[in-house]
């Protein structure tokens, strides 16, 4: 991975001992100057003190700084967590000389212990002291629970031939399903884009990329995805046509971090996408990738490399969708295994082996009933799935 | 198992090739006279031909026979699928000298292959002169996919003085959820029970038991419930007192089996009782319990033996119910391992492990709000689970 920057932004991430294994495990993002600020948050009712914190603070629509720890998801931690959450942004506003209110927080890893608070309270001068503009990729090392590899994509883009750039980090691994994630996501740029405006590009972004994938269906306490966007680069997005502009550069970074965090999924070995189309509408065609993208049974024949396309039909019947099981056709990648629910025999099977082999393939499921569509991003599930989290605390 | 049999009916189960291994893989249940007979199916909109064969004959209250195929579920395999199924009743009719409208059919295995036909058709005269009275383990062994044992249950009652038995058979292993499963159960009885109260209490049994366990969240296309009463014992069963005693029979037989499948289910080494009380609604009671029951993540953690409540109260707080974590308790067994939304620390956690080491416990979510309650029964997720699916046609 390149080493990114974003003007205006500085970044860093630091060792502060709340993992076990001395990796990095705290990051500050900085804007040098006072940045519009928007947010999206998991949609469980159990939300981490942090996610509490946040979705006050964005009220304002501003925001200067971000710390994050990973190693501990100061969640099911009552008020003592309220309390810590708090004093971790106090702590970073007093080291950048901010006003707290600035300043947002995020945690991610074990739910239900308390922060490590000393070692967080020595941890945040030093993290505050380390910021340097290309230290995004340490802060994007510091994120990281499961995750084997850091994530952060860059775009550099012109507008009205005045170029910006739109740098985003996140992490993944567990708990990931449609509907927000164990995910954490921070984004910043340089353009200049008010607040109300970056809020509805976000959850635009997020609902089109973070809430089409799933690794292994449970939704995380602690989801969380922020921007800043400082304006250093002069760069306004305000008509329709700059607004669209700037959406799709946002939708292509999230959508790029969103299929790197299924790739380094929890013992993930392949990548598949799951595409409904010819659903009687948006809704069903919805529901119908997403009962196929979750099942254990289809991710299972996945790792196993197996052409079980009955799988997929048993959890398409199962979808709570009206659908005729006589009428499906089912394609990995283009080749055709079943045409009208009936399996297309031996000589298919074998050439599904060599798709099967692939890190990476489509599952289309055509439903023949009218013109709506939906796409899935999924992965398989391995026996190293089920070691990484039967021995996650240990 | 001790051996087992039931007054007027007669069974046998062996090997016709159809299963790779060589292992019993057809069965035939016989009642010597014509009886009774209902049946609970998948509520998958993909069903087997059997499934779609047994809908409509069960309709008629009546059968004399039931053949049965492990290693093919006959399922999307289009017109060839029902003609094959109407083979297999109408060649066991004939040797049993009996109409092939009491005879139903059910099959399990692989979704998608034709039934191997010619093996069949030899298989069903040899197992028709094998059929004995104690010939049920057979029948049971003859039933079976990946489930490692058989299992039969059988009780003797007494209603009015005079006594009958009630026997099932099940099989189950993968696809078992909630709302029927990949589950296989077959039950006999020498009571006199008319057709519309016998399905009536099928019914019921079938929602206490099956529809109140979770394997892998899968469901299945093959699921078949199904009865015969043959009336042999003379104890009729018609007033509300014999009914409720009867019903009170067959849930003790139905949820004995549906203990079994679950303890014997895919890779499974931990028996699991999700007992979600204090809800609004009964509704919301079962959607937290089950949300619990099939979350991967709770589920690698019991096989992990880590006392991760966290992940507990963050599958609650998915469920799509309202709740207030804050008032949430979750109890390992009789061991608080949460009060009011928070962790009971260290000293719980170490106590906590001594009930993970069980091979089975009760895993208790109070959520304080009203007077609801549901259970489910679920199991541990384990690396062995995605070996056998991964693995399981090959």
């Amino acid at each position: 991975m390149a080493s990114t920057s974003c003007p205006g932004f500085k970044a860093a991430g630091i060792a502060a001992g709340i993992k076990k294994n001395h990796d990095k495990d705290l990051g500050i993002i900085y804007s040098e100057i006072p940045a519009t600020a928007a947010g999206v948050f998991t949609r469980n009712l159990v939300q981490a003190a942090p996610v509490v914190l946040d979705r006050k603070r964005i009220r304002s629509g501003r925001g200067q700084a971000i710390v994050v720890n990973s190693g501990n998801a100061n969640c099911c931690t009552g008020e003592k967590g309220r309390r810590d959450a708090e004093a971790m942004a106090r702590l970073t506003a007093q080291q950048l000389g901010l006003s707290a209110d600035l300043v947002l927080v995020a945690s991610t890893g074990v739910i239900g212990q308390p922060l490590p608070m000393e070692r967080i309270q020595e941890a945040i001068p030093i993290s505050a002291a380390a910021l340097k503009s290309d230290g995004f990729i340490d802060f994007a090392e510091a994120i990281l629970t499961t995750d084997t590899v850091p994530k952060a994509v860059f775009r550099r883009a012109t507008l009205d031939s005045r170029p910006y750039c739109v740098l985003g980090m996140a992490k993944g691994a567990g708990m990931i399903r449609p509907d927000m994630a164990t995910l954490l996501c921070f984004v910043v740029t340089d353009a200049d884009v008010d607040a109300g405006l970056l809020q509805d590009a976000l959850a635009q972004s997020v609902d089109g990329s973070f809430n089409r994938i799933t690794i292994d269906g449970d939704t995380s306490t602690n989801d969380t995805a922020l921007i800043l966007a400082n304006g250093v680069s002069g760069v306004q997005v305000k008509t329709r046509a700059q607004r669209d502009q700037f959406q799709a550069v946002l939708d292509a970074v999230l959508m790029e971090l969103a299929r790197g965090l299924v790739k380094d999924g929890e013992g993930v070995t392949k990548l598949v996408e799951i595409r409904v189309k010819g659903a009687g509408n948006a809704r069903d065609a919805r529901r119908v990738a997403d009962t196929i993208a979750h099942s254990n049974l289809v991710k299972t024949a996945f790792f196993g490399e197996d052409a079980n396309w009955g799988r997929i039909m048993a959890a398409a019947g199962r979808a709570g969708v009206a659908l005729a099981p006589g009428h499906i056709d089912i394609f990995f990648d283009d080749l055709a295994m079943v045409v009208n629910g009936l399996g297309m025999g031996q000589a298919a099977e074998a050439k599904a082996t060599r798709v099967l082999k692939k890190d990476g393939f489509t599952v289309t499921v055509d439903l023949k009933q009218g013109d709506a569509s939906a796409s899935v991003l999924t992965c398989d599930f391995s026996v190293d799935y089920v070691k990484i989290n039967a021995d996650y605390r240990s």
